[in-house]
């Protein structure tokens, strides 16, 4: 396979990453790949938000995976910086061959470079196979994550 | 009691809002309420990123509870915008009152005015007590929440 970049996203990257976020068992109900519209507005206020990291990864000239970082100030534990991690998506062909890894080690390093001392994600509880995959990673399972639809 | 108010935190309620951060059984081994430094720092940061809002709830003058709620934009969910709510505490004296639904459905009100879509939030596993109040809120537990130390 050729060599893999994760580099941020563009704007021509919004079909691909749709895509990625369309097929997937949750993701399916909740896109729409067809209607583009929202996701451009929202990458437009991303692509403003010195805070906000979309990436891609690509393999080639294909997109093959994504995920969003976002680095948020607080005051508890000594005025922590923590990241969150949201969005992740590998492309089909690509599951299984590290590609995953990859990208949590680049959220890794970049929560570092930006002076994060936590990184947290929540993974909806019926996705058991990420669970067991960002344990192998070094994350804790420790705490309940909670959701309330507006 | 005399009437509450919920309105964003400023400098000088720095000092109220770490020894609340402090006063807390997981917290008390993070916090250094004798050292303000680090949380100055912070609070600078904070002030100047339109997505966060770091509210204090005051009775009188006494400053009695606070939250951060930061508004994370992304492409996910036909380009939803979520917050996330982090740093709940109530002062000691104010447990057991009600206040930290009204922070709670403060930050609500406030995740609507800003247009998100959905509101979430992780709490520690050992919380037991924070999960039922969140589940009477309408919070569902839906997801795993992992963390990190960097």
């Amino acid at each position: 396979m050729s060599d893999l970049e994760i580099r941020p996203a563009t704007v021509d990257d919004l079909p691909h990453i749709v895509a990625m976020l369309a097929d997937d068992p949750l993701g399916a109900q909740r896109e729409s790949p067809d209607d583009l519209t929202p996701y451009t507005a929202a990458y437009e206020r991303l692509a403003q938000d010195p805070n906000q990291h979309v990436v891609v990864a690509v393999r080639g000239t294909a997109v093959v995976g994504t995920l969003q970082l976002t680095i948020i100030p607080g005051l508890s534990r000594r005025g922590s910086t923590r990241s969150i991690i949201e969005g992740v998506r590998i492309h089909a062909e690509e599951r299984g061959s590290g590609l995953g890894t990859r990208l949590i080690e680049w959220a890794i390093e970049e929560s570092r470079r930006q002076n994060c001392q936590l990184l947290q994600l929540t993974s909806d509880a019926t996705r058991t196979d990420a669970h067991r995959f960002y344990e192998r990673l070094g994350f804790e399972a420790s705490h309940v994550g909670f959701k309330l639809s507006l």
